[in-house]
């Protein structure tokens, strides 16, 4: 049986983490689920290795909203170094999903972005958790996209 | 028994270790508080470890300032990526608070803004330490903030 | 027996990996190839470690697709950053290959940059998994250039 | 007995190296000092953990001196980022004192800088070492500067 | 006797590695010199680290080209960072040697940069691995550089 972490924050403006879990509840029929909120972007490395770590997690989403100076910027460089390290500490898949304030200055555009990526996200992991590094192979190169409609190969 | 560290530095402007020392002392009534004050941003760090590692905290609040030259936000990328390493090697989390000058021209804003995001993110630290994962759950997405007032969750 | 690894994407918008696999069969006969796809370019690091230390592969090499943004620069270096510490833990070489969005307007370039980039890199592989460090010191200082023509030695 | 190294580097412009070592020798007054010139800032880190692990030292004090080009700006985070994690690996202070030539287009200033800046630095080593956490508690929030004047507490 | 690594690219328009070779060749007669030629500046710190741990090199000098655009500079910074990691994995001076093409816009003058920053750096390597941290200490804040004529000490 899987169990699957979601780490989500009190900073997003979406619920994006209820939104992943629907997705994976689907997706995985008899997936265990655990949740962790932490305030910002900063708190959640360390909260999705401890649900790998402590609570035996297979993959880990992580939802985060990042603000839009040039602060926000580099806090999100940082703390997606850190899931890249969990990562590769681990060996297990952590995606690191996130919505940019500056991806659009309207907020009702903010949150349909938020609740697709976060869907579209929460499926992919589902798929590298069942099906490994071949059950995405299909799509390679197919220009999908999370957050908006995909843009498809060239030619 | 719950034991908390806290980092702060003598170039910030406003003595916010004390603000978290009194939040902390509310929120956790027994908490034994261990106090570390280094010169600037780049210090923090391995003092944040010293207090983990060396003095047994459970939990620490690091409260830094930021000067506003392009230099100084590297140097806080810097600080705040160890900052992440020291939460990925011990599994606790070190709630990584900075005010930046660019965030007001005026002085007593910064004062402000520093106040309450120490005192908001000290309560912060209090709740992940007592409730770990869930504490903050029924906040999540909620659009809190730490420094100004909440934005509140979109729709 | 030689072992290679090929990480890809389904944010890219041309299979890169299957040209990579078509250089690498004929470069190196009897090789046998594992490819593991993955959503986006945050992706590709834990992939590439789990293909060398999980799947046993002397070498990787990996190719995504980066957007424009700052945000997409920003993700481009932390993927990057974690492929040079998938090296660094393994001694194996991986070829971190990437094309961006900003390279040209065109789509139809940056398909023939991709293709160009994607196929001289898997060369570049082979050579240096057949023939280690002394396989490419004939072309030292050679000015070579993959995605475009080479632009040769000053003088 | 204290031992502390000092790491300076041929590019600097200012001998800081000396001058840190005269504060050094003063507020430490049995204090045995190791000196480590190198090249560059990008040569330091390696020369601070040397000191720290083959020499033996309680602490160490990095004297770098940094151009103004947009390479510059990214060598010195990343020997920066270095210099913590010599921190974090070993759990001793490394004080990361650095002069940009942007911080003046006037070589003297630059030179006044440089001096004011490792003077104070090297006796806020000497306080870390000799009192721990608490010896500079008192000015926890105070403003002070390296490199120029106090600036206060806010109000 | 004194063991050295040479890391090189074919992406380079100048062979630096052969003039580092010189260089070290007669600043420490019976020296032995490994070479290793890689695709590009993303390539060269696994093999300068397969140069020291699996060739037994006492210290290693990297030469590399860095193109102009903005990703080309996140490419810089990535393997720098990745050659700091390996001078902290092993406690050995590699000499982070890059020529940018920003430098200059007249190829004549970076290749005439190239020489002499690789010729510079390559003694430096002599020197440090010769007489260790107090061999470029008469040289101390004395304003050297490489690519270009000394500053020298301002006063």
């Amino acid at each position: 049986m899987l169990k699957v972490g979601i780490v989500d924050t009190t900073f997003s403006r979406v619920d994006m983490g209820m939104i992943a879990q629907e997705v994976l509840t689907r997706e995985l029929p008899n997936v265990r689920i655990v949740r962790y909120t932490v305030p910002g972007i900063k708190d959640v490395p360390v909260a999705a290795k401890k649900l790998i770590e402590e609570e035996g997690c297979d993959g880990v989403i992580t939802l985060a909203w990042v603000g839009k100076t040039v602060t926000d910027k580099i806090s999100y460089g940082v703390a997606s170094m850190s899931l890249q390290l969990v990562q590769l500490l681990t060996n297990k898949h952590v995606l690191d999903v996130t919505v940019h304030e500056d991806e659009s200055e309207n907020p009702d555009e903010l949150a349909k972005i938020a609740k697709d990526r976060a869907a579209k996200h929460a499926k992919n992991l589902a798929v590298l958790l069942l099906k490994g590094g071949e059950g995405l192979q299909k799509f390679a190169g197919k220009g999908l996209r999370q957050g908006s409609s995909d843009v498809g190969m060239i030619e």
